[in-house]
């Protein structure tokens, strides 16, 4: 993993891509008590960053291989970025879901050109095994979500941007709060700031009761969350931090931030009115960490990514009865 | 009214507006049956398009007439737009406004660094007799919400970023839908694309029973409401055309588009779920007539203004409830 990488992607990828631009408002500005730039990744095809590794993931792969097609295991945004970068690629993209997955989330990796494999999590149905039969009979190749260098190479190209944003605002020290998951998101975007803004610093924003990332960092060996699933914030929760992921983040970034559920949805009714912007409650971490941890960061600014805006309806609907002012 | 004031607005407001993107999603162009291309002027600073002509304007003036300060008659949009643009020139706006206008945008306006006056429409107070004698007194200048050139002038910056990004995508020929009013932000753009894009031609969305701008057009005299208000979409309602704005529309625009309260409503669903924006109703009003009257438009591709995102969290949890899939 390095810098080389991320700039080979965007090379690859950056006529693709959408280059989101980075938002400020003065009103979260006076919540946080410092100024917020907001990168809006909710804008990204697909609503989430995820297409940024999808992509560069299934464009990285020799051709012969990438013709006999890929095959992701998720329910959600990764889902949605694999199928849509195998179909601007041609290739077959099997993505083997959860029968239980949301309907919405479903109906839109067909949409986009995904071949959904549904499996039954209650009647103990072996994900792997489903996936790795259709692998080897049809030679597909496996897009992982978070520990596969090309996902991470990706998900750089954001840190990539963030740089360039930051150099034109004069920017050069600052916290980059990063919405994290397996922390393939994260640790692409430390490595692009290790090389082109290394006076900013990632921050991975995690969800309380999942917050392996954060204590995998404050202790320096990998932790387990307790617990499988059980956040509203499930779009970023993953068992354990990736072995890639956490010798990177371990190395450039600095502590990690955990925000409670309230906390998200109350961070996606601030968008939603400051912003215009329709965020998931995982991907309102980052922003929800800015608004309410201030004392745990330092600086006059912050940067922070909004990951992802694929919510379902009630949810957004339950953030604004609860915290629209 | 000419290029060359849009083209000196732009010189004057492009390093302070947000250029916004050009934004599509497979999911509408599949509703819409050709390419849907979406300028999101929900994201632009105060979340409203309204800024760019605001700024523009306040810029304009002589500086010793503008260090008097500014005044608007707006409860909505304008309100915010002038209000920020007179703090970011360090000078007055006084904003009048009735009494009973939603308490977000009096506190919006407020904390933009407005400096509000409240009169009741109910007890009959006369606007513009408080805002004659406030004026006097204070000498301060009128910012008109669009019967105003350098007003059409900043919105017509808008224009330049739709022909430019047009030229990128390859587009020469379209319709360029726009959010209609009073007509300011359509002229803006007319003139824009008639000097830089002569191809794409702009054809005015309005409300149902609010089509004072569609009918004067059909008739080719000014068409006034049967009511002020009443509107869903209040934002985007005026009495009658502009005695600026209709002659460049005569000129230069195709036939109006008319769509009603819930086919704005159900736009503003579908900006939720495929493009994670926020709309207004009156800012969805274009994408609502993309999405619902494809028979009344030409060609491949057509592009489409959100106008707006500034709406109460209880009309959009109703779009959302309606609509929502």
């Amino acid at each position: 993993m390095n810098i080389d990488m991320i700039r080979a992607a965007r090379d690859r990828i950056g006529a693709y891509i959408r280059q989101t631009p980075l938002l400020n408002s003065p009103f979260i500005d006076e919540t946080a008590g410092r100024r917020v730039w907001i990168k809006p990744e909710c804008l990204q095809h697909t609503g989430s960053f995820k297409y940024r590794g999808a992509r560069s993931a299934v464009s990285a792969l020799p051709a012969d291989v990438r013709a006999r097609g890929v095959i992701a295991y998720s329910s959600g945004n990764h889902a949605q970025g694999v199928a849509l970068a195998a179909r601007e690629h041609g290739v077959d993209a099997v993505i083997v879901m959860p029968a239980d997955a949301p309907r919405m989330k479903i109906d839109n990796t067909r949409a986009l050109g995904g071949e959904v494999v549904l499996y039954d999590r209650a009647a103990g149905e072996d994900r792997d095994a489903i996936g790795a039969e259709i692998s080897a009979a049809r030679g597909l190749t496996l897009i992982r979500p978070f520990d596969e260098p090309q996902v991470i190479a990706g998900q750089g190209t954001a840190g990539l941007e963030i740089a360039e944003h930051a150099q034109t605002l004069g920017i050069t020290e600052a916290d980059v709060i990063v919405c994290c998951g397996g922390g393939g998101f994260s640790a692409g975007i430390a490595l692009a700031l290790e090389a082109e803004a290394p006076g900013l610093r990632v921050r991975p924003a995690e969800p309380a009761d999942f917050d392996d990332m954060t204590r995998s960092l404050a202790t320096g060996t990998p932790c387990r969350n307790a617990k499988p699933s059980g956040s509203l914030c499930d779009a970023i929760v993953s068992p354990q931090p990736g072995d890639l992921t956490l010798p990177v983040l371990n190395r450039l970034a600095g502590p990690g931030l955990v925000v409670s559920d309230d906390e998200a949805l109350h961070a996606m009714a601030i968008a939603f009115s400051r912003l215009k912007l329709v965020a998931e409650p995982g991907g309102a971490v980052a922003l929800a960490a800015a608004l309410f941890r201030r004392d745990e960061i330092d600086g006059d600014d912050v940067i922070v990514t909004i990951s992802g805006g694929n919510v379902d309806a009630e949810v957004f609907q339950d953030a604004l009865s609860r915290y629209a002012e």
